[in-house]
């Protein structure tokens, strides 16, 4: 048979990420490619505990079905942290636990938009925000950032040109791909032109809570009077990937949708975790395990800054990032960035080149992203230290 | 702000279920409402040992990301399972882990199904499904049932009249909300008129293993010799229902786009119950527990029978299922079906009105759904008894 996909699918392209990330399943392929905590990162110890307290205590409701909005106690939680520490949430504003903030993406996307609406985003962004939003037939804009973040006289622009642009699609705090923070001031500004031309906003915030340099910046949401913002978190970098745990707060009205939109896909998100997450939080300090990460992560990070610096040529620029997991590095324009990444896939070193991160796959990039989380010290070193070779391999061509 | 929702969201409608369920969180209201496995039938002593073990021998695994398509020995337990218990899946399809059948059903609505396109369904079926295509904006066609299952000439009718038509909807076996079983030749029939007309047909079986009388009669999906079918199972009414764990099996080439679906979604679906899962299978007898569940929900469907032919006005039909969890009752024309909730509900009994099953919203409907998985053998005689006294009042006016 000849199957007939859904147009709203065809814009989906199988990103090279995958790809990449079944060659790193190699042992000797020191991989820069993921997006994963760190392995060690995990509360290992204190999840073995609380699960042998719930499959004595209350076994039954954490494998029986649930409610669609999520557990209530973790719901009461997660409320309570984002209002207390981000002052996110009023009292027009509810939240919703989903399957890891992915999940949360997709939702917005599909009872948001209608097939051919625009959705603004940073140029170059997260692949996975941005199918979401093609999964459902939205076309992207990508607006360019500086170091500020997106750039607003272009965003304004954008606005005006795309009569059916819906959303901004925006990751002000430690930027996938790109690791870069959006300043307060320009969160301000995004938020006027949001209001100004009556235009929502995704903030998309998975990294949030893994600053290891500065202070903290207020979300765009903490600054929502109008019921403008929707934003999506997770527990994803701080306890667990592999759990699927994340949440929405937003506008009332709008989560009610996405509640009838969870309903019809998984229902509701795993209980077990839903109520483990709930006792942690209970229990065991979860601001003393996240400043844990954050100090493992400015090691990493610091490493791998190190020894760029000591081995790139220096025509190679890259972020400094203040936290999260990434950072992203620009070549000379004359490189390939394709034959880069593949020389380099040669010599057993992965990362991901910049296309995958762009709105419009056609653009020419010549960036890189690299993850630091992930690898060991060993691994950092050894695979920046090869990476600089290739490029002085490019370079001298 | 005055939030614009997608059109394709437009038409589900929150169903009475979740404002009955509601009702029932109650202790004092006897619920014949829910669609949940017995809480007796999940194997709690198992679970917590292979916990254990997990926390143990492999906890990074557990909670690190995994791959979208399901965790690899699972999904080669499950395909061996299907091919030698039911016949389904040969070399031209594969076997995708999923959130809960549901999101099966879902992801294969979003990957097929352009807006307006047509579905043809069982009349009445079951409302998590219809809403999943609704949810992308495809129609529904719903066909009378007789008591071998969907009627065959009104089927072929439908297709014809039908231009868009893109898929048959089917839940064969212990259908939801009816109880009845396809019998082998109409399965037949049904096949040859989806294969004649080039179709597709989805089948939904989240029931199958809980056959209590009566012969196993082979899935659809086992006669598909053209890649026209594809096959949706669950583990949630055989081990739990809240680690949301199902799967999809049916043509490569269409489970690849369900990939990419699933990708923009959850991601992947909670690695720790599926190797949690993965384990069970290996270590334990799942045929001896299943067994057990079968055992049980004969004796509980045999007492709800027997007291409701004891009481209910023989003017009253109901169906006698050979599996599942439901049995359907039929009142005479003259009876408000949803006054007669009403009623039920403030004598302190719930149950599911016919009207939620309907593919057409406002078709007249005369019949209620009962559930008899849930409720303890007292509430199933008391319960029974009362929705008795309630349809003589009824009846009597």
């Amino acid at each position: 048979m000849n199957y007939q996909f859904s147009e709203r699918m065809s814009t989906i392209r199988s990103s090279s990420i995958r790809e990449i990330l079944k060659i790193t399943q190699n042992p000797e392929v020191i991989s820069f490619a993921a997006g994963s905590p760190a392995s060690e990162s995990f509360p290992i110890q204190e999840f073995s505990e609380l699960s042998k307290e719930i499959y004595e205590k209350n076994p039954v409701q954490a494998l029986q079905y649930n409610v669609t909005e999520g557990y209530p106690p973790l719901l009461d939680k997660i409320s309570k942290r984002l209002k207390e520490k981000f002052k996110v949430g009023n009292e027009n504003d509810s939240t919703l636990v989903v399957s890891g903030g992915q999940q949360g993406i997709e939702f917005i996307a599909k009872v948001l938009c209608n097939e051919g609406d625009t959705i603004i985003c940073e140029n170059p962004t997260f692949v996975g925000g941005m199918n979401a939003f093609r999964s459902h037939g939205a076309n992207l804009v990508g607006i360019e950032m500086d170091d500020e973040g997106i750039r607003v006289d272009n965003l304004e622009k954008a606005i005006k040109n795309n009569k059916n642009a819906k959303m901004i699609y925006l990751i002000p705090t430690f930027q996938n791909p790109t690791g870069k923070t959006m300043s307060l001031r320009r969160r301000k500004e995004v938020y006027e032109l949001a209001s100004k031309y009556n235009i929502l906003i995704l903030e998309d915030n998975p990294y949030g809570e893994l600053r290891f340099n500065g202070e903290d910046i207020a979300p765009i949401k903490s600054m929502d009077t109008e019921g403008i913002v929707i934003y999506c978190g997770s527990f994803s970098k701080t306890l667990s990937a592999g759990m699927r745990l994340g949440f929405v707060n937003g506008p009332s009205k709008i989560l009610q949708k996405i509640v009838l939109a969870k309903q019809v896909s998984d229902v509701h998100t795993n209980i077990y975790f839903q109520i483990l997450t709930d006792k942690y939080l209970e229990k065991y300090n979860y601001d003393a395990h996240i400043e844990e990460i954050r100090n493992l992560y400015r090691r990493k990070s610091n490493l791998m800054i190190k020894t760029i610096e000591k081995n790139f040529d220096k025509r190679v620029q890259f972020t400094r990032p203040d936290g999260g997991l990434f950072l992203w590095c620009t070549m000379p324009d004359e490189i390939d960035i394709n034959e880069f990444t593949k020389r380099a896939l040669e010599k057993k070193v992965a990362f991901v080149p910049g296309h995958d991160f762009l709105p419009d796959y056609d653009e020419p990039c010549h960036c890189f992203r690299l993850n630091y989380s992930t690898p060991s010290d060993e691994s950092i070193v050894n695979g920046i230290k090869i990476i600089a070779e290739v490029i002085n391999e490019f370079l001298d061509k």
